[in-house]
């Protein structure tokens, strides 16, 4: 297979793939994955960061088919993509995917939604298009990464605007050229840099990736033109998201769908609202809080070995804000260490900046394992955790896959309760319910 | 000075300057900038991309102060902003930055444009906000070129990104951690492919970039957060769009306003709406054209001798549209061996692929000169042509810089003539005459 056919045959992937020929795990799995991201984008939008927007959609007087989730406000699908990918991000309680290092729901399903409730669409399209969507954000990770995102790209935007365009134009019936045209749109829209995770901007990337496929496709149904090879061109998005021949284009083509990357190796959903990468050391940490010989009095030091992409990622040694503490080894570790539990209060400013979580901080440190035996490319996980008590006594526990991995996965009904605890106080118990049984039902 | 500070101290520049400090040369020039983007945007406004957006304005039911150029429509700022960058692009008939390889106008006055109307600013304000984008834009290069557009990247988008963001913020009157943030959300929405040169995506990344910089102002000033060091951060901007160390960071700031970069080097007026690396090799053809002894029968075959870069940029060898044209060196000397002159009719798809431009675009080739003797970045010209005649005889011309160029500039009157053209059929003739005084008495 010649390297100029990879766009050609990922549209072609897009165009032909129907609901009817996804296997049903892979269906069932989608269903909870939307009940998850429905539930973190509502518990995101009282969020700040979700407020501006809402508070923007008024002031720009904008008007619409497409619900902002867990508020009243309805815009244009392109801006309620963008809303609903930030409330969704808000928190970084979101879904994950381990070979994209990056977070595929948020970017894909906001665009489907917004879209699909402009359109009129039923559940089995939403399925479809959201299927669609995130194998094509994940799949092209199996070209690109690791280096993609060594590099200081955040995939969740770069990868998941493709996703998201490859959803909308599924929904808007796009073909051959223009398809192509709207993944050209959607790879000029790419970018999103790992430097401003632990402040709003990184959910503003999610929620651009959500926009630009949307933008991408509804110029693209329009008759729009981009780079018909806009993947695999000299200039193209593999070169330049890279660097020279420093991709494997054909990885994408040759496993796109077979099987679908929600079925294996799956999605990794989120227990904690903190970056994947600290959730091995927040397990860690609180199966040592459980010792009868811990009180958080007692500890001198700790210590979270982690390895050096996770490093990278959990950029803040010293977090002064909820959100930084989020992207931290050190805050992450503190308030486990202190609380003996992790919930959405725990981020907060306030608790972050509380003298008892400043106290633990100081103490700890973040040490860096030698990847030399490590085969392939770099996971979440696993991770160590030390404490060295006051009396000279150490616990330490090691965590292989956290919980939510797929490898350590939440049942069906801890997403359920996952989900209510998001949206209540939000939705009332009645809606919450019954937004519950219309997820559970989407395909019927 | 650390490095550290390089963020701070552009804030600071674009905090602190002031229309009344700004050298008068600058304004001047300034004023011509303005006159001449409005015009290819009033051109640009009727070619099918402008009106694709256009469509959508209405289908998006979007309202709001700011004008659409040359249109009845108004929109909110952000859209706005696209819209008119989008025709400002269409035709590639706006001015150019030689060391920024790239547009800074289009990428920066349309969001001035579209956030002062709704703000209702003065003249001075508009253009205090203009110059201090666009040399935050330029200035930018200054740190990262060659390497950066080599690489690929449409510098048009991701510095004009940053360019727009200062002058949308200045209007704005943002300060400190405010501006910083509105900097860091436009970077990371800073993107663009060379790849998508010769499409209309091409428009859509200059519009892009315009739209980055207002919403990156509007969330900024509402208290969005972003990285306050995002361009020397470890994987800021410097690191993404250039690679590691692969930049000279301080550049920006020791040069930035000392002078400014309209003053000099200067930046380039567009005589042709094609890309400028093609306009020496026009240049060149069409001196060939004047020739007594030339007929455009008589050719038997054509060289355009160009250098490394123009040959990556002008990404073309068999154009089929009158946008890919724009970006080939075939395309650009068959027109002018052809018609003897270049005008916006040239560049549309009939003409392309009429008969006679097609028959004479299979006799020429390009050829790429060593550039080993080259002291400093490649920059728009020299280039070559030689016309091979059937009879024997070889006429040749070669073209340091093209007219419009800061070292063979275009007149005000050329450029007042060029407005005239532009906008003729579009406007009124009383309306074009309105408007020159208006933008010539801009700062009264």
């Amino acid at each position: 297979m010649g390297k100029t056919q990879i766009t050609a045959e990922l549209a072609e992937f897009i165009e032909r793939t129907q609901i009817s020929q996804i296997p049903d795990p892979v269906v069932q799995t989608a269903k909870l994955l939307v009940m998850d991201l429905l539930g973190v984008a509502t518990a995101g939008s009282i969020e700040k960061c979700a407020n501006i927007i809402q508070e923007l959609t008024e002031v720009q007087g904008l008007s619409g088919e497409a619900t902002l989730i867990g508020t009243a406000y309805k815009s244009n699908p392109a801006w309620s993509a963008l809303a609903n990918g930030v409330s969704g991000h808000a928190l970084d309680f979101d879904d994950v995917s381990e070979p994209m290092y990056g977070h595929p729901t948020v970017a894909v399903l906001p665009a489907a939604l917004a879209l699909g409730e402009t359109l009129n669409i039923n559940g089995l399209q939403l399925l479809e298009s959201y299927i669609i969507g995130l194998e094509v954000a994940v799949k092209l990770s199996y070209a690109m990464n690791p280096v993609h995102y060594e590099h200081g790209w955040h995939s969740t935007c770069t990868l998941g605007s493709l996703g998201s365009a490859a959803a909308a134009a599924k929904l808007l019936g796009l073909k051959g050229e223009r398809l192509r045209s709207a993944l050209a749109i959607a790879a000029t829209g790419a970018s999103g840099l790992q430097q401003n995770f632990g402040t709003m901007t990184k959910p503003f990337q999610a929620g651009r990736a959500a926009e630009n496929g949307v933008v991408a496709a509804l110029l693209a149904q329009k008759g729009w033109t981009g780079e018909q090879n806009i993947l695999e061109a000299p200039l193209g998005f593999f070169h330049v998201f890279c660097g020279p021949d420093n991709y494997d284009a054909e990885r994408v083509i040759d496993q796109i769908g077979r099987p679908f990357d929600m079925e294996h190796p799956g999605i990794i959903l989120k227990k904690y609202c903190s970056c994947a990468f600290s959730h091995p050391v927040i397990d860690a940490a609180l199966s040592i809080t459980q010792s009868p010989q811990y009180h958080p009095e007692k500890v001198d030091s700790g210590e979270g070995h982690i390895h050096k992409l996770a490093d990278q990622i959990l950029i803040h040694r010293h977090p002064k804000t909820g959100l930084e503490a989020k992207f931290s080894v050190e805050g992450c570790l503190a308030l486990a260490l202190v609380d003996g539990n992790i919930n959405i209060e725990s981020f907060t400013d306030n608790r972050v900046r509380s003298k008892e979580v400043k106290e633990m901080m100081a103490r700890i440190k973040r040490e860096i394992v030698s990847e030399e035996k490590r085969e392939g490319p770099p996971e979440f996980g696993p991770a160590e955790v030390k404490v060295f008590l006051k009396e000279g006594k150490t616990l330490e526990a090691r965590v292989e896959k956290a919980k939510g991995n797929p490898k350590n996965p939440m049942s069906p009904e801890e997403i359920q309760e996952k989900y209510i605890d998001c949206c209540t106080g939000i939705l009332t118990e009645q809606c919450i319910e019954k937004s519950i049984s219309m997820v559970q039902h989407l395909e019927t």
